[in-house]
């Protein structure tokens, strides 16, 4: 048995280029006890992979050159030597970019296809989803009549935060490249308002999209967006900083343009704001059950939707991981590795 | 009965010149039924006075041109319209840059002169230690055993956040501009280690202070001082922004060298961090009850020691002012208005 694999070959410098990565394949071991044989069908590609790419400090250990790209999945059970998992069985994993793996079958978690589609365990109910839950909720605390924003807005986890805002009575501003991304955030997704950051008064618009001022930002993007969004903060209010997309494929740092303000820390201090760096694992003890009780309900009945974005094939996944970083994508990104389950 | 004032003449453009105020002399108002005539004997120069001199947003009213300028102040009751205060009370009032005013006696607090000098009013037990002790218990939250940066170490925020963080067991590191404040911060205020931030090897010092990195840095200076503490931060470190004085007086933007890192954004995501700005304000309610409490036993005990520096004369206000606002003063900055009470 053989799995057909992306490697890291070596540290991009900006965006990843074609030869950053390594196409092989190789046998794969033979089952020990406990062990599962895993196909993949889909593999979730997410903006923390850049970091892993990179030796910069951070939370997380990178990948070493000659890793396996990392990445969670959604695969079928093929072999199994564990009495956890059966033959047929659909489960989530981490099996990263190949197409089969053989890995510890507690090492996996089964899902149930008959209660949601098993994408689904890859954005809105699966770590995207938790994300914006967890931090919008632990540390942003949208309260009734707030204005909440949140940038890559069409995003898996921009398009939970807002909803969720919604749903705690929060009133929900998104910002998203282009007029098409933006008519959905409002006909799709339900947020009062839509500001496209392209616009050349892309800074006035998000004024009239928030005349009440802005008393969350679900940071995941940085750059110029942050820096108009942080001049209309009203006192007290809360920054959740998940991400920074704009700069991770920065080679020689920023842009002026991309700078944080110059007064920020004023600003955080005239404003009493609160600036809050999380990764979602921390929430898990404190939020993961309430939200997969929440977000099944909320999905369920039509109260958060959401947009897959679906690449066919393994060998699309770099070109795709290049479309994440820049946005060209649009919705929750996808490889459908193999076919799914019949 | 007449007061001498310094009034804001015009708005200063970076560091505030003489010309900025205007030395008047007028003649006191009637007393009023339930108001006191009060003669000043210490007025409290402090680093936000800056920031109302200026018309920018802030979390505060300006002045207004031709305004007296604003202070705390200690001051002798002088006659009495209000049943609340007699001749010869000691009291604390707001009344500015000046050697008397007429003010309603309810807006007075009575100060105990034989329980504590009555210049620790202005110090250690009045606004500057309660900002110490708000802000850092209340947002810097420090362990045992985490070690804690304060910058402007010798100032009556920055000395009383040091002992604050020893009393909770914690390590206290100190920055201060020179040997002189460096040695006092050890052999008067007990820290654990000072650092020069004066020194060309200061980012260096820094880093051999604080080999366990950094948990809480209290923030009132701002600029490279803020750049070489983010670089220490462990993961989950808190800073409470109390202030920026290295920024008070810019003109024309900050300096390069005292912008924020530009990768700062991603600095907080990476290592998780809280970045908080306050008032102290807004932990009375909290935090008030338990600072007199705790603050006057620690006074006391002498965990909690304090320094003054006492300029002689209303009319030397600008210029001490001035000091202040780059460093030249050492310790809590009083003007002595008046004689002291007999």
């Amino acid at each position: 048995m053989q799995t057909r694999q992306i490697r890291l070959a070596r540290r991009p410098i900006g965006e990843p280029v074609d030869d950053d990565y390594e196409f092989t394949t190789r046998d794969l071991p033979e089952l020990q006890e406990g062990q599962v044989l895993l196909r993949t069908i889909y593999l979730s590609l997410d903006p923390y992979m850049r970091g892993r790419m990179s030796d910069a400090k951070s939370y997380a250990q990178p990948l070493d050159i000659g890793d396996v790209m990392l990445g969670q999945t959604v695969c079928e059970v093929v072999e199994s030597a564990s009495d956890r998992r059966a033959v047929g069985d659909i489960v989530l994993a981490f099996t990263g970019w190949q197409t089969h793996a053989v890995v510890q079958g507690k090492h996996t978690r089964k899902l149930d296809p008959s209660a949601a589609p098993i994408t689904t365990a890859l954005g809105v109910l699966g770590m995207p989803g938790f994300t914006a839950y967890g931090g919008l909720l632990g540390i942003g605390h949208p309260q009734e009549g707030d204005t909440v924003v949140v940038a890559a807005a069409t995003g898996p986890v921009g398009s939970a935060v807002g909803q969720i805002a919604r749903v705690k009575g929060a009133r929900a501003v998104g910002i998203a490249g282009g007029p098409e991304k933006c008519a959905a955030l409002i006909d799709d997704f339900g947020f009062d308002a839509a500001v496209d950051h392209r616009a050349p008064d892309f800074v006035e618009r998000l004024a009239g999209a928030t005349p009440d001022g802005i008393d969350v930002y679900f940071e995941n993007v940085g750059g110029r967006v942050t820096n108009a969004v942080i001049d209309r903060f009203n006192p007290f209010a809360r920054m959740p900083v998940c991400g920074v997309i704009s700069g991770y494929n920065a080679v020689d740092g920023l842009a002026d343009a991309d700078r944080l303000a110059p007064d920020f820390l004023h600003r955080i201090l005239v404003d009493r704001l609160t600036i809050r760096g999380f990764i979602q694992d921390e929430f898990i003890e404190s939020h993961h059950e309430d939200f997969v009780r929440d977000m099944t309900a909320w999905v369920g009945d039509g109260r958060v939707r959401y947009r897959e974005d679906i690449v066919e094939g393994l060998d699309q996944a770099p070109e795709a991981f290049r479309g994440l970083l820049t946005g060209r994508n649009f919705g929750k990104l996808l490889i459908r590795v193999g076919d799914d389950p019949t």
